[in-house]
């Protein structure tokens, strides 16, 4: 076996494990970092009544409660099927360098899930989703852009 | 103050103190239910070292925990800013049913935050972003989508 299919075979244990005890969705993921697993995860919506748990944030969260930072610079993500749009913002915000996965978007369509459903919403202008995305105009809106611009002390993530 | 006004100014609320005492970024969000808030964060990426852990996504992780369910149907997000792609996914996932904002994805970016960007990414082809997305091909592929969509009990979410 490749290093790439080691770590992806690691994924796939996840994703069996998680299905068959029923913790979530048939779904694993794995995050490493110089050769060594920092972070796993089977999809954990079930068992943990929160629909964020999927593999991947899982695993994400987990590498960064190791590492103790927001970023994984270098790090690579392994998972059992294509990002959804949640889970590819969540690898963007975290840094890490690159992704490796076996099925796709339209796999997950074909065992019952929404991500091939998510990646078309997410292109729609907010105001024309299934789930309406409605813009409110606030007195307060300026204010938070021009104190948070003003903090030379400000940390971007 | 109108109904979604009173709610939209928690939000703000809570992005104000965030940024202010340095959990995050300059961004809160409100889950409310059946006119109630059911949860309510600023943005705490700084806080806990958790990429995940914007305003939307700490929110409806909150309303779900205390709901004892992964799915809010007939609830409303506030939130301060455009959800970003990865808080867009959160919110169809937790099938919320309608979300109201008021800054855009490009005040994100006026605050120099890579909403617009990954926004961007989402569209192009895996192979095609500037984090490389690459499929393998795997034995166990098959195998996990057969397994999942035999079993009659498999929970949907």
């Amino acid at each position: 076996m490749t290093v790439h299919e080691t770590f992806l075979k690691i994924a796939f244990d996840e994703a069996f494990e998680g299905m068959r005890n029923r913790s979530g969705g048939p779904f694993g993921a794995v995050v490493v970092c110089n050769g060594e697993v920092i972070g796993k995860s089977a999809n954990r919506v079930l068992a943990t009544h929160d629909p964020t748990a999927h593999a991947e944030i899982s695993a994400i969260r987990q590498a960064c409660e190791a590492t103790g930072h927001y970023h994984l610079p270098g790090a690579t993500l392994y998972t059992t099927c294509e990002p959804c749009p949640m889970c590819l913002g969540a690898i963007y915000w975290s840094g890490i360098s690159e992704v490796y996965y076996a099925l796709t978007r339209e796999d997950a369509e074909r065992m019952g899930f929404s991500d091939n459903h998510i990646y078309q919403e997410v292109t729609r202008d907010p105001d024309n989703r299934n789930i309406p995305f409605i813009q409110l105009s606030s007195p307060a809106a300026e204010q938070l852009i021009s104190e948070w611009n003003r903090n030379p002390d400000r940390e971007l993530y």
